[in-house]
């Protein structure tokens, strides 16, 4: 297997470089957090490192601290402003593992009982919904 | 909702005590990996800390940094030891996540082209199928 080299075209780049708008949640010197358009459930959330890796397996050691603290961070947030009973934390690793953009990045998943994860459909979620998500869990982050 | 509290009878506070054998691919002061016994795929790995938390949500987070190299060490490693394609890590928080054991742990799964995640259905892997996997993995972590 040959490591592809990290391509600064990837949308989760544009997104960091500000040229396509997201709904952002939190931002620090290290990393940024934003509502995943094509959510596998309500308040789907993605934390993405801003140095540059294609995924878990290339990346600086030092980047996991800042991460995974900001993961729990989101983690802990969209539970709250979801009223969520858990979350699921989830990183993927190159195409056969389900990874889409080749820009490290880590899904927060509010999960609510007996009710499964929806798949990757490819649906995008209403404009509308994923602002007021946003607004809940920016609120629920400064509390 | 209510935060339960760490309960030190889970199993793998029993594991980290060596009072329940594992197969260990790894160790070290903050951090050990074993096989997971009911895989959801062939070298089917957890990373856990050895400091007591339910799971991220409540960890310390001076937890992360440690962890998460570790699970990029050990997700390089399955994926060299099982000629895996691809690589998914998952961490799941409360019931309505599929966590089934209280003390904080990471899943790091190879995967194929085109071979679903098998569910957690409770079967038990052959204790010389985890052996024979666990000595591949500590080779590819070896070297």
């Amino acid at each position: 297997m040959t490591e592809a080299a990290y391509d600064t075209g990837n949308i989760f780049a544009k997104i960091l470089r500000g040229e396509i708008p997201s709904h952002r949640v939190y931002e620090d010197e290290a990393v940024v957090a934003f509502m995943d358009v094509m959510p596998q459930g309500p308040g789907h959330t993605l934390v993405v490192p801003k140095a540059p890796s294609r995924n878990l397996l290339d990346a600086a050691p030092s980047t996991f601290g800042p991460l995974f603290s900001t993961v729990q961070k989101v983690a802990r947030a969209v539970r709250k402003a979801l009223n969520a009973d858990g979350v699921t934390v989830m990183q993927l690793n190159e195409p056969a593992s389900g990874q889409t953009v080749y820009h490290l990045h880590v899904h927060v998943i509010p999960r609510f009982d007996g009710i499964p994860l929806k798949p990757h459909t490819g649906t995008m979620e209403k404009p509308e919904v994923l602002a007021e998500n946003a607004e809940k869990i920016r609120a629920a982050l400064g509390s």
